[in-house]
């Protein structure tokens, strides 16, 4: 069976950022496209923070880094890595058709997934005003009424950055105290423009075909219904980094988050990470890229110290 | 005197995007252009690893980047940040004009200068086929003869780098042994495709006009000059980080960098770092760009957990 030489397996920023540089490596990667091609901003409308194009939609931002990925020579395969054994020196990958690969090299690059509420009209405004993220979106609600569900460190924060942009803030949560750490919510807990609404749910979403204009809450104790207006719902209820093939053939954090050793490199040597998949705090699509370019650099190393 | 929430030094992809996270957060940055506006890139032709741009010149990229921040709030001024001091909790700055500047937060992006050769031919075929990064062009120089200048650990891995490209590698080292640890010296010595000139320095760098043509080269020890036909000729003899005015002040490595403590702060408290004044390693404008996101992030964090 032919060992490719450095398999990368996702294709978000990260994921594609680290295929450039390997593709100009003459490494020709295999980059496996996974569940979610192109990654979460290919759930977003308008990125305006992505540093050298103003103002473009996720998708088109995507579906231009995959095309110049491709052109600089990675090859692409519309598949999930489902199982991996990395106890070899040749690591070796199965596919959801149970295809084998084996590779001398891996970068993983799989990000992590923002929990969902589940509620009606969460899917058809994602994007357009249900979001996961303040600080890429925060920008475009100035003196606007927005949402934050959720009660924990994420939550807290992202109604703290829109402290930045807005006096009219409204926190869901669904128990009666917050999870966030005591310094956390004592930011929160003391600004006169963050509201909190304890023990209530989101029930619904709704919008005007093309924008969100309010929520629908569900009080858990007496069961009665309220409706907040709010152009924007920030989502911060967790996520899930998409580990789960990982789980037992590298480190990962009490989170399943990938924990990296030295630089970019993963528990075990030659297995790389890069992008959400390893990282909790940021979460931004340009520190992806970065950090995918720093993977493919070091994965390129380690092929040339160990003469792969 | 006006206290600014975030003063930026430096204006390469680091600082810039640094700029715009800050700028998007409501933080109107201050960013001091230092005395290479853009930075490095400012002095490179093509750029082909810039994700979601196939091919564009190093000083366009910046122009747009710039614009981009100017326009999302970020303020610029055209002068050099010479002098600070980080001792109390407000951060004072001077510049090359003695005007004194008042921060609740610094973002350090003052990069690394490769230092030159200083011979005849170098300003003028700089960028033109005279570069100091393997990794961004030694795509650019497919099967074509290629020098690298140095003895250390980097120009032992931009000689390395470009085994993927070419099979016509010369290296040029003014000392009679190289300098560079054995294992990188092993993989070089023991690789058919390079070729070591010892005890030689680079006299002048010729060219066509429009690109490099070949080097001559003084042996040190007989005094006589020979020519080596090349289209590129990669200096790897070392970076100064811009680090003069922080000496003393925050701390810095044995080799000048900053040292960083918990994600980008640096060993002062709402001061922080990114790109390549940090980073030894990678020296790539999209994981500079992604550091100075995090830097950012970080900084917007701390100026709200201290109330500033």
């Amino acid at each position: 069976m032919n060992t490719e030489k450095t398999i990368i397996i996702g294709s978000g920023p990260a994921g594609l950022t680290a295929g450039m540089y390997s593709a100009r490596a003459q490494l020709q990667p295999l980059i496996f496209e996974g569940s979610t091609p192109g990654g979460q901003l290919m759930g977003t409308t308008y990125v305006d923070n992505w540093p050298s194009i103003p103002h473009i939609l996720g998708p088109e931002l995507m579906m231009q880094m995959k095309q110049q990925t491709h052109t600089l020579g990675a090859r692409f395969a519309a598949r999930t890595i489902t199982r991996v054994d990395f106890s070899q020196d040749t690591f070796v990958l199965w596919d959801n058709k149970n295809t084998e690969y084996h590779a001398h090299s891996v970068i993983i690059t799989t990000g992590a997934t923002p929990k969902r509420l589940g509620c009606a009209g969460e899917d058809t405004y994602w994007g357009k005003g249900v979001t996961t993220c303040a600080v890429c979106d925060g920008a475009f609600y100035k003196n606007k009424p927005v949402v934050i569900v959720g009660g924990g460190d994420t939550a807290m924060e992202n109604a703290s950055f829109m402290t930045n942009f807005t006096n009219d803030i409204t926190i869901i949560h669904i128990l009666d105290t917050l999870t966030a750490s005591k310094a956390m919510q004592e930011r929160v807990l003391n600004n006169p423009s963050i509201k909190i609404r304890y023990m209530n749910t989101v029930g619904s979403i709704e919008g005007n075909g093309t924008h969100v204009t309010g929520i629908t809450l569900t009080n858990k104790v007496t069961g009665e219904t309220s409706s907040v207006a709010t152009d924007a719902i920030f989502i911060a209820i967790g996520s899930t980094p998409n580990t789960a093939p990982f789980k037992g053939h590298i480190e990962l954090d009490n989170y399943g988050y990938i924990v990296l050793k030295q630089f970019t490199q993963t528990s075990v040597k030659g297995v790389f990470a890069a992008g959400d998949v390893t990282d909790y705090r940021y979460r931004q699509a340009i520190a992806s890229a970065g950090t995918g370019c720093m993977a493919a650099l070091d994965a390129e190393r380690f092929l040339k110290e160990n003469n792969r």
